[in-house]
């Protein structure tokens, strides 16, 4: 299954409209490309709407959000419902701000997500109404750990199920689940997270992974989560080789991406069903 | 002639203000430098309108247009034809919307652009009014081929000739024409689409190469896209040695640009008059 | 001291909030994670004016400011000066249009700084008024040199007496001065002027060296000033290893932030005071 997921999308080229922050966006259109898929950029409402139509899925990610493109996301992400596109939420720093958590409630009443990515702190708030968000970065103290793991997973499965989308928790062990079964994932590097953007980066991969394989969003989900991890464990052995610092990562983790084929991620997969 | 472009670029330093999109900015900031010119990004329109009067030229690039940034990309086009300045237009994604369609065709009746650049899908949506972009690449069945270069370039003649300004199109084989003489290009390498914002790129650099050569238009933006074709070679070679991916690719790629001298220009040249 | 400064840096993972410009705003952040803080990019009032008060400092960067932005500039520069945090001010192309003169001058007025850093010629249009600014790099005439380096000294002071702000002027020769005491640095390397953005960089990087030194404002911004410099001349190391380019030589620049610690400053730094 989730060799296919990759063959998919490699087949397909998903097109993925990003309505994204300005700080990573450099990134996600080059990851987008990297993993098989294709970006395209478009915030103003008139123009949004209307691009959605050409393309097979669309990430809204909340990470410079503002009273311009707001309405963009809201109008953008009911057009891809009607069309049924997949649409991935990112809440970036849901919790960090009242318009941030508004914003966040606001879209999961009026637009169907897929898939919501986030950090354990931003899907806390997305869960409880209320998070312990002190930026961009999950608040230590709420880290998922072999301790809390099993707890997570059930309120993660009943996020899903009130929600209807997976969910994707994201960190040094990462959880992938709908309301029924949970994957979780024990790829990835700490050294992802001296990489800005590295989150937003990872919510593209998932829509383009969902896009190509629109029957199978858990394991497609899981998949993308699973191959940037491995792409992020690649990455690494590149950095002590040539002895490099976070700047030479980034690049050595996008190259990476573009490396993965179906048998590499199979051979690398560190996942597990819970 | 081509020579002396270049010479004329590192000579002159010429300062190019860009109202371009948020996605591949940096990219075209460090592009420019690369060069031998220098950037500007100004886009509040009371802003952009004197910020254009203290440089040498304008690109306008159309690839996150909104409703504050599109008044502005008309009051600085037309400052910058006040002050004869070269203005460059990108019409990134002319076709797959509405408002990028009608602002493309609004801004070709209110402003003199000197050079206009674009993937056969953009500059067929120019040239016909009607276009079959996909998104921002062009689409697959518009390609320039052999069979069809010379029917291409007689309606990019007669696109020229109706403008006034140097029509650009760029994909495999490039092709750079007046209303009378068309350059065919085919430096570059595919890699080069696996790159968000190439194109982008190419745009500031023929806007440098305008700017440093104010007589000679047409020969500016065919040593541009030669030079940037010939970087593209260059980095390949580059990725081969390295076992390196796209995002290193990208890094290569503007390495390459700020080593091609005027005589590595001469001797790298691929093209021909048709 | 400067050593200190270093290491209360990677102690305290100063968070700081941005509001800067869309050209170099992934640099900026990957780089406040490179130098031991974290990065927050928020530019809408509402949003920014809350965020703000989770972080440790603030930087505000004009380089594309624009309608929207420039309220949320003033609105979060007042509740940061509010919290006691850190502000510091990166007056782009100050001196280039009457909109970046004006806001300039309004956000002096209105909004208290720690430190105002810029090129010569932005930091010559806040301190008199009228500047020579060409566009966002120094202009030539300008210069600071050994012979015009006790008089520069000499009115930064008294820029710093009036505006109480330490005034950090970066360029071939650095000065970091309050009313007081000033430090002329000569770490740096000439190629960091075919980077975009070094200067928005080093600008973040002083806002998390002044936020994890609160007491020490200007030796804090002496210590993030050499190390800069002092990664630059690393980085260069780097770039003749591998017959690099400006590209490369960026990622090397970030890289080597990342792997200064206080004893690599403490032996680099070339630092005297005046």
């Amino acid at each position: 299954m989730f060799e296919q997921c990759v063959r998919n999308v490699y087949e397909k080229t998903p097109l993925i409209h990003c309505i994204t922050n300005y700080v990573t966006v450099n990134d996600v259109a080059n990851t987008l490309l990297a993993c098989g898929g294709s970006p395209i950029m478009a915030d103003d409402e008139e123009d949004a709407v209307e691009i959605t139509s050409i393309c097979h899925g669309l990430v809204i990610n909340i990470g410079t959000l503002n009273q311009r493109t707001i309405p963009a996301m809201f109008s953008t992400g009911k057009r891809a419902n009607e069309l049924s596109h997949p649409v991935i939420l990112d809440p970036v720093g849901a919790g960090a701000s009242k318009l941030r958590t508004d914003v966040t409630f606001k879209l999961l009443e009026e637009v169907k997500f897929s898939v919501i990515r986030g950090n354990i702190s931003e899907i806390k708030t997305v869960s409880q109404g209320t998070g312990t968000t002190k930026g961009v970065d999950a608040d230590a103290g709420d880290a998922v750990t072999e301790n809390n793991l099993d707890e997570t997973i059930t309120w993660a499965k009943q996020l899903s199920q009130k929600t209807g989308a997976v969910i994707v928790i994201t960190g040094a062990i990462d959880i992938v689940t709908d309301a029924n079964k949970a994957y979780v994932i024990r790829n990835g590097h700490s050294m992802m997270a001296k990489v800005s953007g590295t989150g937003c980066m990872l919510t593209a991969i998932i829509a383009a992974y969902c896009a190509a394989n629109p029957d199978h969003h858990l394991e497609a989900a899981a998949a993308a989560v699973s191959l940037f991890g491995l792409a992020g464990e690649l990455a690494y052995d590149k950095l002590v080789k040539n002895d490099a610092g976070p700047s030479s990562y980034r690049t050595y983790l996008i190259d990476a991406i573009s490396k993965i084929d179906a048998a590499t991620l199979k051979g690398g997969m560190k996942i597990e069903t819970r």
